[in-house]
């Protein structure tokens, strides 16, 4: 069976959030090596979508929870940013460039396929984002939407009730083996597809062999599923 | 204050239903004149939808609620058709043509403002139509993301929350009073456009004194917000 629809992750997946980020606090002065720092906010991500998931934090935006874990990381490592400093760092994300292949990969993919975003950013966050890559979405689908985060099934399955058609007809792409195995819990496909740079050069390869489909970039994607 | 983002009512506003509608029926065989049934469907879209909103109906999008009124008119009417034909005629809502300003009126809206839909159809139907009509907004907002319907507060205050702006910075652009007098009563600014065509040449002629703006088109909207 053909797959009806493909639904993307974003940060890391379509955008690039490391380089965006780190140029952020290279701006911001703040001390420290930037994408040290680009990165161990970026670590503190997991932990509080889990919070949430597990209803030990009330819901909150990307923007409510990347200011929480700012301080939180700003705190720990004892540096001091302006109010002003801070809320340029979590606009920051709404910035971010796609990696090379994204914005032809997506026009590729939508002459067959519906194609949306499935992501853990909120949709004012996302629309900021397909503004500032030119990328063309059929719609914005995000966890906000379900009122859960992904890897949470509801998520997955809340993007497959909106696109009107049966889980297993929905494909998920992300560059994440735990997001590709919420979706298969939840019965959609997967592809992986690798982006080696996501946490800079030298970090560890990862690969998900239980995927439908692996490629290195979106223009493989599209060629795959003409195939 | 300029307006930050747009939405769009879509059925009437966007796309001609009537035009779309009536060539289905025709195409059905359906015994009776096919424009007078597309009105005669359509006049049971507001009642079903207040019971809805009353809450003497439970929630049903717009596939379901086209069959409904749909087996309820073909009833009244005498008209025998196939499970198969009525499928295909409420398949037609997702296939009617914009009209002809509106492709390059929403380019040209796009430049400046934040775009969206804000129909009582369901998402996967606003994919559809807009796939059809090669329409591009940056996202698709629908009521059914409030589960509740137009002119309910909650569907336009859901928008703006989705927007992640205040309602008074989101502008509401649809062709009927009364979901103009909707948005206003949530706060949102309003635009009139004036579809004289959609319920066929000879229609009563509408406007909304109380709208922000009053235009003949898209295109002249795009003109009016940048001055």
């Amino acid at each position: 069976m053909a797959v009806r629809a493909l639904v993307f992750d974003v940060f890391g997946t379509l955008v690039d959030w490391r380089s965006g980020v780190a140029e952020a606090f290279r701006a911001s002065g703040a001390a420290g090596d930037p994408e040290d720092l680009a990165d161990a906010w970026r670590a503190r991500y997991a932990p509080i979508l889990a919070e949430v998931n597990e209803g030990s934090r009330p819901w909150g935006n990307f923007d409510d929870l990347h200011l929480v874990t700012l301080d939180d990381l700003l705190a720990e490592r004892g540096i001091d940013l302006s109010v002003e400093e801070r809320r340029r760092l979590v606009g920051a994300w709404h910035r971010l460039d796609p990696w090379p292949d994204v914005r032809a990969g997506l026009e590729a993919l939508r002459r067959r396929h519906v194609i949306a975003t499935l992501s853990n950013g909120h949709v004012a966050l996302l629309v900021d984002l397909a503004r500032h890559g030119d990328l063309r979405f059929d719609c914005l689908l995000s966890a906000e939407l379900a009122r859960a985060y992904k890897p949470e099934p509801e998520v997955y399955l809340t993007a497959a009730r909106l696109l009107g058609i049966e889980a297993g007809d929905l494909m998920l792409v992300a560059a994440h083996p735990w997001d590709l195995a919420g979706a298969r819990g939840a019965g959609l496909r997967t592809a992986f597809v690798n982006r080696p740079l996501e946490y800079g050069p030298g970090a560890a390869a990862r690969a998900d062999p239980d995927a439908d489909e692996s490629v290195a970039d979106l223009l493989e994607l599209s060629e795959r599923l003409v195939g």
